[in-house]
């Protein structure tokens, strides 16, 4: 009766799932016609900060940030949630306003949901999108030459990881939540306009993690420069205590062997460049004739970004940091 | 910055989203088209049995039946799973493909998902479905004169909840189990053919709770004839012990104001009819002139279907149990 999954879902027989067997990337992707592809993603996690409402806003976030980087438009969503059933009503209600206020900015709909009772909190979303079959963004579509961007300062783990042992100024926590609260819909929109095919968002696997999908699924080396990568503020002094998450770690033992650092760089600052993200930014692969139109859309949005490195073509190693 | 969750999403702003606003169905429709709709859904639960290929599969089937009960056809599906890190693998391996197997055989394809690490198992399904915008099943398509057709018996409740504490014969849970993991396709894709334009699932709120929203949502009574409701094997002899769930009670508690009893039904029978289902059939409002063509093509599937009702003109209850 048991079969292993690659028997059950053959790609042959699933043509018009563009993304979503074999390779992962971040969302799935369903061809319905010539003009219009589905992307279908799911995510959700327990507390990453203790305010209810700014808790829903960065699930959210985080949830939507998957069509984003593929490309997509959000359509509509569901809530998931698991709650405790001792949980103030009120704190509930901030929590599904904050996940709904950022549906409602994405330009979706929160169109039902599945909640159930448990002893921690959990929240996300199932988010369905739309994107044009042709202008996706996934990870496979990098090439020597692109310059990398980032759109958000990494440091989101260590800084609540310190949060949660009462060792992060308030300011700092205030400023880690406003970026993981923050859509990433301007540079996606951007993006596809000017015709950029690679990127992918920085999450649990940080940015080193996931720039190595990113290189490995486009057979490319990343040359990333690491006094150009922004940090949150007060992430260089909690990451020199050594206060990170368990994630940022593990990530560092999976991805190390990839990366070859050149020059000297401090300890603490290479972990923080493996240190896990909620709702980080996009890392795109931008091709340098777009970059003037992409520098010019962004700065009319007041989008932010950083230009952290470029790609070349593979080396013995998918990722290379200079100090 | 906290807004009524009413005032963030106007219907008026959404006009694709045709079910999702307003009075809850089965699952949210999204049209994309004159054609076509998108049903968009998740579910999931805690184990119901001991067997992690069964839980799989009837979180699948019980997920994919929110498809089938807008009649809907599954295409694509992302598992939701939060699992104890300390589960063997073997049996993350029976749960997860215990869920592939039934999304295959609902002609669907896993894209992906996402799995966090919990105290409690809980695993599921987000599913994509398509439908045409015309041909739905809703809760609000009922019509006075309609038969009343349930494709599955009840008593799951009662007999996992016997399981539970090791009062139920072994062949009672291997019925029961084979019932949940079953498919409600062939009704809902039959049911589409031949016309039909109201059903839902039975599932959490029992028999008399999915059918008061039914009448509800249609604004008619719902006559059922207690003696053609099918049981599963055991669960009378469960229920006259009074095993049941939590859930059931509850339900009890909260549609029987609604619920009027013609004659004489033992209390027992009365509660197995108010018994917290998972994964239970489809409950349909069947025209009369299409009951001939919906038997046929039922039988020659094999497909199992009892009439247990019918419906009139709106009375002062939803809902009237003759005995």
């Amino acid at each position: 009766m048991l079969r292993p999954m690659q028997d059950l879902f053959r790609p042959a027989e699933h043509p018009d799932l563009l993304v979503g067997l074999g390779a992962p990337d971040d969302a799935a992707v369903y061809r319905l016609d010539e003009a219009r592809a589905l992307i279908v993603t799911t995510d959700f996690f327990t507390p990453i900060v203790d305010d209810p409402y700014q808790y829903g806003a960065i699930a959210a976030a985080n949830a939507l940030s998957d069509v984003y980087a593929m490309g997509g438009r959000p359509l509509l969503a569901l809530n998931i949630a698991a709650l405790p059933p001792d949980l103030p009503p009120t704190m509930i209600t901030q929590i599904m306003i904050g996940m709904a206020e950022k549906v409602r900015e994405a330009g979706a709909v929160i169109a039902g949901g599945h909640t159930i009772q448990d002893k921690e909190p959990k929240v996300g979303l199932a988010v369905v999108g739309m994107a044009s079959p042709d202008r996706l963004l996934t990870k496979g579509g990098a090439r020597p030459g692109d310059r990398l961007i980032l759109t958000k300062p990494l440091g989101t783990g260590c800084i609540t990881t310190a949060a949660k042992s009462d060792q992060a100024k308030p300011d700092d926590l205030v400023e880690a939540a406003a970026w993981m609260m923050r859509l990433n819909r301007d540079a996606a929109e951007i993006a596809i306009e000017v015709g950029v095919r690679a990127a992918t968002d920085i999450t649990g696997f940080g940015l080193l993690g996931h720039a190595t999908e990113l290189a490995e699924a486009s057979g490319v080396t990343l040359y990333l420069d690491a006094a150009r990568i922004p940090l949150l503020p007060g992430a260089e002094q909690y990451a020199a205590a050594w206060i990170f998450p368990g994630g940022s770690a593990a990530n560092r033992r999976a991805y190390e062997g990839g990366v070859r650092v050149a020059g000297d760089l401090p300890e603490h600052r290479l972990m923080l460049l493996f240190d896990a993200q909620t709702s980080g930014g996009l890392l795109i692969a931008l091709p340098p004739d777009q970059r003037e139109v992409f520098a010019a859309q962004m700065a009319a949005r007041q989008a932010p970004w950083w230009e952290v490195g470029q790609i070349g073509a593979r080396e013995d190693v998918p990722l290379v940091v200079h100090a």
